[in-house]
């Protein structure tokens, strides 16, 4: 593995899977393979889990970490080229880049989308100019369009529960909840690519329940079936993975925060026992009901902890591709 | 020890005093506790001598530390149960600490008193839930109504201090210095809390002087006597140990700024050739004049330099106990 | 070495660049001599080369690394002694020099100029406190008059240059370059310090041009060649190194931002087929043309990246001098 920016980077996702689940059971079996090298982590934004997380995965394996947020350890990048820099953005990224992969094995990069300009996000500006520029593995801490350390470790969640429940293909449900800010649709763009490919092999089937107005782009929705109605769309389901997302056709638009969405224990009543998962962090009752976070159906924590296995995996998988 | 919240959480004060100092003496002969195991430390306020102390300890002892900057690096955290989060509170401490928990093998928290509602600070909310939901032991960074690694650093310093001058039972004089801002209780009241221990141990006899109006919670004066007249209150003290903090009666209020009340050199020739302790940060010349801190008289440094050994005691005790 | 506050503190220019060199070649060679110690590297101002280069450097010696930002992390820390604190300064340089002084046994300090008060800027304030009460060495991060580590960055990207050209004395120019914001003059006045330095010594033949009212001080002048006209100055002329400054006799101000002062490549076609360097943050087109920066005349990033091996070669020397 080169870059780990989304899952065309994942040659088995399989083995990375099961990859993940080794480092849980052994999280210091690889603690050579860091050994003298450094990854530094680069903040546009705001960050708790994947900070941690990364940051501990990256310690497992005997890496040194550097951690910087810009924009207040250091200053605003610019990113598109040919600019005459007159503005607010001190530093190119294209020398930016250069120098932190001369200090650096492994960058991994957080940089949400703005949701004003569609096209702009959706060609991840970002992390395509790391990649370009920096000379070293980029890994996705989260961009404008992806989460994919997230979904790994969804995968990872889904995997184990499987083991523990005995179903051999669990009907997974992503569900839209209601939000009155506009966020990204990254977690569950990512979220989709994930489970179709895990159900085009069989190991899931999977359908998205969103208000009209909130279809995901054709490229992540891909062969999931799409259910307006919600209720509908929980009847007989194995896991329930909660997101709020912004519209991507009325691009960054709120268009309903219909609090019918929020996901309560009459929801989990209606699934086959379901599990519910959300990546964090999540608006207790706003969005899913305390009664079903605090209840044995949320796999919100051990989802969150699968975050550092999920880092683990892939930045072994970096670290012997050296 | 399994948390480090208060001197309640001490079973054996001379103990743990003894360890700090024989972590002063050998800093690196337990590197071997905390080898493969993680210290997050989580700062809701600013820090200059506990986020460098703490972390340097956790180092000695060779701890992995992760530092986090609450609603810089990340967002902010709601402590109420059963709310409808639709404020400026992205994430609900119950998820925050049970993660962070998973990721941690100790977590360090500092949050200040917001000094609004007397009654929600001295609940203690912040350490409380993240004791409550982390799954791993917590220590205290400082919170709303006490600083334990503060204290027991003080304690280090003043035994320190006895041994040098082969006085037995010294006196110690907690007094008010004025301010113009309203600060915490939360340093005053650690003091009294150990000192009164000290007390009963009959290592120190305690005193605590302030102008009327700034007499702290009951639970914390405890025993001491309280002189009003700060020049009766320094006669034969062996150690002047200084602090501003707002009313504890008219909560948050500044009464007065009364500019008698700072430490002279006058006040320390009043004294028994008495030592002026401080927990810094201090503003000279506002609470202490510079003639003080800049004489010999002053153990405001070796004080914080025990920050370090205060540090290292507790978190060797709660890695031993692990 | 004891401080590194300026090239003053270096005995042996030469030896210290073949360092930084051996440090290049072998960066893990000396990881024994940082064991158990810990550099504290404090920051007034945003920084992102200084900050993971010296993090780096530190890390490759085998140190533990603690940073924290002033204001940020922690608060003002007044610098004037004898004041009565009741402004916005919540600590002393005097009591945090000394307590970041036990904590740490090396401290880096970045810390700029305000461009307000000349005289104030360079008495160096900041430095020479933490030099006189942190009782431990202290690195120069960027102060508000130099910028040694830049410097000694430069003089190893020179050499190397040198040694694959084959010019044994090469013409040097420092060309002052337009922005619209008034910057220090740190980077110019200390890489005339050193390059005053390999003049004396016959290593470089060294130029200064900028327009009128940009005259550096005299003492960082020295014997510099001083041209108003850039283009006869470029003539011949090996290394092109360009850097913003605000006026220091008329201090602080932006007397022009005349354009045709931004280098190019017909400045580079002007020059003996010259190489361009810059400390970089660079803003593209305002100060440099992208066709320079993109081009094999650029050495910006190898500049960069011997930031890692002067921060090595000081780090070094000071931990061989405990």
């Amino acid at each position: 593995m080169t870059n780990f920016l989304s899952l065309a980077d994942v040659s088995d996702l399989d083995a990375l899977i099961q990859s993940g689940r080794d480092a849980k059971a052994s999280p210091f079996a690889n603690q050579h393979l860091g050994k003298n090298k450094t990854i530094g982590l680069i903040f546009f934004n705001s960050s708790l889990r994947t900070r941690l997380s990364t940051q501990k995965a990256a310690q497992n394996l005997g890496l040194n970490v550097m951690t910087m947020n810009v924009g207040q350890d250091s200053w605003g990048l610019e990113m598109e080229e040919g600019v005459f820099m007159n503005g607010d953005k001190a530093e190119h990224v294209r020398e930016a880049a250069a120098v932190i992969g001369r200090y650096c094995d492994i960058i991994g990069i957080r940089a949400f989308a703005e949701l004003k300009d569609r096209e702009k996000d959706y060609k991840e500006q970002v992390m395509h100019q790391f990649a370009k520029y920096a000379n070293v593995p980029i890994v996705n801490l989260e961009s404008a369009t992806r989460h994919p350390l997230q979904s790994l470790a969804d995968c990872i969640t889904i995997e184990e529960a499987k083991a523990q429940s005995g179903i051999k293909r669990p009907k997974v449900v992503l569900t839209w909840l209601p939000h009155f800010k506009p966020l990204p649709q990254a977690v569950a763009n990512s979220f989709s690519e994930w489970m179709n490919a895990r159900a085009n092999s069989g190991d899931v089937d999977f359908v998205i329940t969103h208000p009209e107005g909130y279809e995901l782009a054709p490229e992540f929705v891909g062969n999931a079936k799409v259910i307006y109605n919600q209720d509908e769309a929980f009847e007989g389901a194995d896991f329930i993975y909660g997101k709020n997302w912004s519209s991507y056709t009325q691009y960054g638009q709120v268009l309903t925060q219909d609090p019918s969405w929020a996901v309560t224990m009459d929801d989990i009543r209606r699934s086959n026992n379901g599990k519910f998962m959300h990546c964090l962090p999540v608006r207790r009752n706003l969005k899913v009901a305390d009664e079903v976070l605090d209840s044995p159906h949320s796999l919100v924590i051990e989802q969150a902890a699968n975050r550092e296995w999920s880092a683990q995996a892939v930045l072994k998988e970096i670290l012997q591709g050296m």
